[in-house]
């Protein structure tokens, strides 16, 4: 599996990837899943990869030629000409239709679906910046400011934390954080998501980054994180009151009188009816 | 869907359960996925249920009169005469079978797969607490030291808090928080279950419980475990220092100067090859 996760805040753009890729479990590998498209100071864009792996190399492979020709266009659109993240997450979906057609009938006679997730964001010129979902048939969706992150593959263990922190007005560095902590709660709980991980961080408006970077298990700040989140979340679990049972002295009791007489069915012979 | 959680430490057990079901998101109605089956100091057993809910009534319906005839035994065994928690889960399973045998080929012509999932647990006589989880073709496994808790359902959400705080030492109270957290951020992420919780809490070699209550919006325990959990996740989360990149002060750099050669393709111009 994968897990990569892109936020959009006013300030700029995260993109976040974990690098394992596996066919079955006695068969893991690291790819990379993250690959920038710069042109400083005209556009950047950035995209991540979830799903079968030849099909999103392939992808990724096309989307660098992917011409595409529409009527009453006098050039063909590419990423590299495109005017707006849209019409460039159009020449994406292009690229991923152009695979789709070489590949998806021979892979079907196989058994293998056709099986491709991506996430693709930047900025153009003066256009604000953007963030797309791009699925296998080559459509898309982008985030809004009622949700202003992505998330492809391995998602839910990382969900819970982008709720509860992720707004439009997140700080950079903050949703950065977040993204972090969310990779780590799912590298804890599911195996197929794994180290190094890859990092990307964009301010809205630059037109380039330098923010580039390849966590592997020694970058400091990782393990910072991964040991005060692990230490403080007990912390903060021990904080909260253990649930009172018997109306004790507490203000919160879990068990209050008027739900004693639970509507949860207590079977207590072996002749009472269920229903 | 549904999320249910069962916890086994040396204190004792908890079981809970959400109430939602759904076919497709425009019906959705509550039903109650939990049951208690005792016979106070004689046996004390819990059964949750995921998947498809007329195959879980009907399993539990079918449960409570099931007997399994075995060459060799004087009597049939039931869950009421059962000698060992293993025993009575056996007979649980010849119930999903007997279900099986009554609908799978009829569900099969209409495109339904047949697909419940249960965790059913508890204490018989002087035997010690034992939880198992139990699949659609009716074998099952059973919780250990190493794996002190069973999900099933809608459960990746709430998964890493349990990873974080349950081990066989936890506390039953401790316990109890825990799996009431792990609902919390099940909620919060996922439409598809909602309230009222059911929960039991069972304190080991006691054979009884009354510690059986219905959770709802209302309940003053869990509205305070809510928004504390809520408010203490984020003023956690800004304890973490946020990430530096330019090698600033501070003692944990995200951005270490190793790392900036980043592995990560970085393409700059339309010829540059990907490869």
């Amino acid at each position: 599996m994968t897990y990569c996760v892109a936020v959009k805040t006013r300030a700029g753009l995260v993109f976040l990837s974990d690098s394992r890729t596996n066919a079955g479990l006695d068969q893991i590998s690291t790819f990379r899943k993250m690959i920038v498209y710069e042109k400083a100071g005209d556009r950047f864009m950035a995209l991540l990869s979830a799903g079968n792996l030849s099909i999103s190399q392939s992808v990724r492979e096309v989307l660098q030629i992917e011409k595409l020709v529409e009527p009453g266009q006098d050039e063909p659109l590419t990423i590299w000409n495109a005017k707006s993240m849209f019409d460039a997450t159009r020449v994406l979906g292009a690229a991923v239709r152009r695979v789709y057609e070489r590949d998806a009938a021979a892979l079907r006679a196989s058994g293998v679906e056709f099986n491709v997730s991506m996430i693709f964001g930047g900025q153009i010129g003066s256009e604000g910046m953007r963030l797309f979902q791009v699925y296998s048939p080559g459509n898309f969706i982008e985030a809004t400011d009622e949700t202003p992150y992505f998330q492809i593959g391995e998602s839910k263990y990382g969900k819970p934390v982008l709720d509860r922190v992720i707004t439009p007005n997140t700080p950079l560095d903050e949703a950065a954080k977040c993204a972090l902590v969310s990779m780590d709660s799912t590298l804890k709980s599911n195996l197929s998501v794994g180290l190094p991980l890859d990092m990307v961080v964009y301010k809205a408006g630059s037109l380039q980054t330098d923010r580039i970077m390849c966590i592997d298990e020694h970058n400091p700040y990782f393990q910072m994180l991964r040991s005060s989140w692990g230490d403080k979340l007990r912390q903060m679990f021990d904080s909260i009151e253990d649930p009172m049972w018997n109306g004790g002295a507490t203000d919160v009791p879990l068990m209050v009188p008027a739900a004693r007489n639970a509507l949860l069915k207590k079977i207590t012979t072996p002749d009472e009816k269920l229903i």
